[in-house]
């Protein structure tokens, strides 16, 4: 179970519940006309992952594998990651998951040293199918571990893209197992598309429970039972000119991937120019508490008044350490939490800041799971990108693409160009 | 060596100039005053270089590790973390450096399972001697390993602290090797004291060289030879109200952690309340190419002129690692890399986004490290830590302390006690 809390006072008046209805037919449009495609993957995924496990078990390579190698960037790795980031303690016998996604010559090289071929399951990912880095990174890694893509190793490969991609095209010449990823569904928005129940699934992860969690959200957010998600959405849309940053505290470390998952998602969609010209953005920040409270926490309390705090802590770890009744001589002021354990002082932690970034009048709220389970991580997801969507459709803009990276795009191929003419 | 660049046209006038003038003169005040302490440890530090070695020498405990653990969090941390990430691929031979910071049970779990008690040295560190989250991960390490304080193991502890703290008393009743941090040093400056010489030294970094990278930093600075600095504190200040965020894009995924250590640098110490009772403070985001160019990059192309963007790069990561002849059948666009090595591709992944992002009319500079050496690590610690005196010295605040985090800690003093009493 998720609850959503609310720290400040603040009155829905008539325009606010007209931009509310507005965001409400817009999103209820998307997915009717299949606009947006996302909030269909909960329950389209199950097949996916009936699927998967079916090819797993008459695949010997993937029987006998202990690594999935993901090469992918962005939306294509970052969904995943975060999930398995967050239950990876949970599954001490899943599959290690291990990233390709920044083209950085000293990280791929170590990673390289700690695959075993014959172990290894490879997945690329890319929806256009021709992302530079992901490709690039690919053709390193048939280099390096002389893969041979007419023969065997091809059983050990798995392409996830759009159909009719480049990349679904080449899979095709070789006979490459592929899962294509729906073409009204973006990157950022892919997670519980094959992009990301692919690569959890064969790790070994109850994928069908996070899928779980997120039809349930939907369901509930179309049957009107998500109203304090509207109320945030224009409160943050609303006061988008005044508190431009949206700040995601959360409380554990294993949340840090999902922060970034949420990032990509919160800034790619929500930083456009709006139908009449302007420029819009809400700029989204991730923090760990309790680390980032000795480093970050003393700019939201006396800095400017321009962000929303939004705190996210796990009630319950299910871990008992506990901090053993030791008095160290001199240090004895520490001993107010002896005995208690560290869920407690995390948590408390917690509470203590989100009180006192809320009594400095900053606009908070707080995200609170029971536990760490897949459902609520499906919820959770649902939870950010049905948020997003309303926040984009009160805002005026396109949620769902991204035009603004193509001129670096462009600027890079004309560099290597120019280069290889001379 | 470095190089320091700047994307756009700006004049300095008169008024910059008398706040450029006015920022020097503070911070050569505050250095020769001793109100900041910071300034000096890169000629001061070297003591402590020698003397770490000659104690390691000298102990059993320290000759027979593989392992340094740090219990530290915040300034505690970060800075020797930042540093381990950069330099570990280079330094094959170095000892494990395990931080111990977060008061997060599955991660301290984690951690603990892979540590052998016989081959570890464990450092405290706390400036003020009572951090909580600090002092509670300690008392569970002496709890699971069973640390004899009195005993033979108390030679594989080492204090790092304030002369006097309550940790400082504590490790003199126990015969517990400390290091001092100078009174005028805070946390997040503390990188090339005890707090960071120590466990870099003993992991088997190249620590002098560092140092020596910082003194040539600072005494270019105090003889009036990185006006850059100047010029790009006074317009970082003065157009703080407009362009509230920095965003450092750092492009290789070692450098990650850096950004963390220039995020709390930057909003500890310049978010604050001025002398006049205003609230200023600028925000600092930390983004790693090219993975970030899919996730972040459209919100800075797009979104509103809010932010200014320091990108940093390394010419050469000395890592031949290239980028096959390999032509797959329909992904024949991505061909135009081939043959050239990932270090290329990052690179110009770097410059094309820049370029992108400047075409926009958003200030961007560079920060271009020839190679990741020693030295260009200490110079880059003690640019940003002298931009961020300027800067705060511009906007008229106390730079090196933290007020606002008091708060959250007696609210969270008194939720126990609270609890303790029913």
């Amino acid at each position: 179970m998720i609850t959503y809390e609310r720290d400040f006072e603040w009155q829905v008046d008539d325009d606010a519940e007209m931009l509310m209805a507005e965001a409400m037919g817009r999103v209820v449009e998307e997915r009717e006309k299949g606009i947006a495609g996302y909030y269909n993957l909960p329950e389209d995924s199950k097949m996916i992952v009936t699927e998967v496990n079916a090819y797993a078990g008459s695949n010997d390579a993937v029987k006998s594998c202990d690594t999935i190698a993901v090469i992918g960037i962005g939306g294509s790795s970052l969904g995943a990651k975060a999930i398995d980031s967050m239950l990876r303690h949970k599954y001490p016998e899943a599959r290690r998951l291990l990233f390709f996604e920044n083209p950085d010559p000293v990280e791929i090289s170590q990673k390289f040293s700690t695959i075993k071929k014959d172990r290894t399951v490879f997945i690329v990912i890319s929806k256009s199918g021709s992302t530079i880095e992901t490709m690039s990174i690919f053709k390193a890694l048939i280099a390096h571990f002389d893969l041979d893509l007419d023969g065997e190793d091809r059983k050990r490969l798995i392409a996830i893209t759009d159909e009719n991609s480049a990349l679904c095209h080449f899979a095709d010449c070789h006979g490459i197992k592929t899962y294509t990823i729906p073409h009204n569904v973006g990157g950022r928005f892919s997670v519980l598309s094959a992009v990301g129940i692919v690569p959890l699934t064969l790790a070994g992860y109850d994928t069908c429970s996070i899928l779980d969690g997120g039809v349930a959200m939907v369901r509930r957010f179309f049957n009107g039972e998500a109203e304090h998600l509207l109320i945030k959405a224009v409160f943050i849309a609303r006061h988008w000119e005044s508190h431009r940053m949206n700040v995601l505290f959360s409380y554990a470390t294993f949340l840090e991937d999902f922060t970034k998952w949420y990032v990509q998602l919160w800034g790619e969609s929500l930083g456009k120019i709006d139908r009449c010209g302007n420029r819009v953005g809400l700029t989204p920040l991730g923090q760990i508490g309790s680390v980032d409270q000795h480093s970050f926490l003393q700019l939201i309390i006396e800095g400017p008044r321009d962000k929303t705090v939004t705190f996210m802590k796990i009630e319950n770890f299910e871990n008992p350490l506990t901090i053993p009744e030791i008095t160290l001589e001199n240090i004895e002021k520490t001993d107010f939490v002896n005995g208690r354990t560290f869920n407690e002082l995390i948590n408390a932690e917690c509470d203590a800041t989100r009180e006192s970034v809320a009594q400095q009048g900053v606009p908070v709220d707080a995200i609170v799971l029971d536990r760490l389970s897949e459902t609520n991580i499906g919820e959770l997801i649902l939870y950010y990108e049905l948020l997003t969507s309303l926040t984009g459709a009160m805002l005026h803009i396109n949620t769902y693409d991204q035009p603004g990276v193509e001129l670096g795009k462009k600027i890079l191929a004309k560099k290597f160009h120019k280069a290889k003419k001379i």
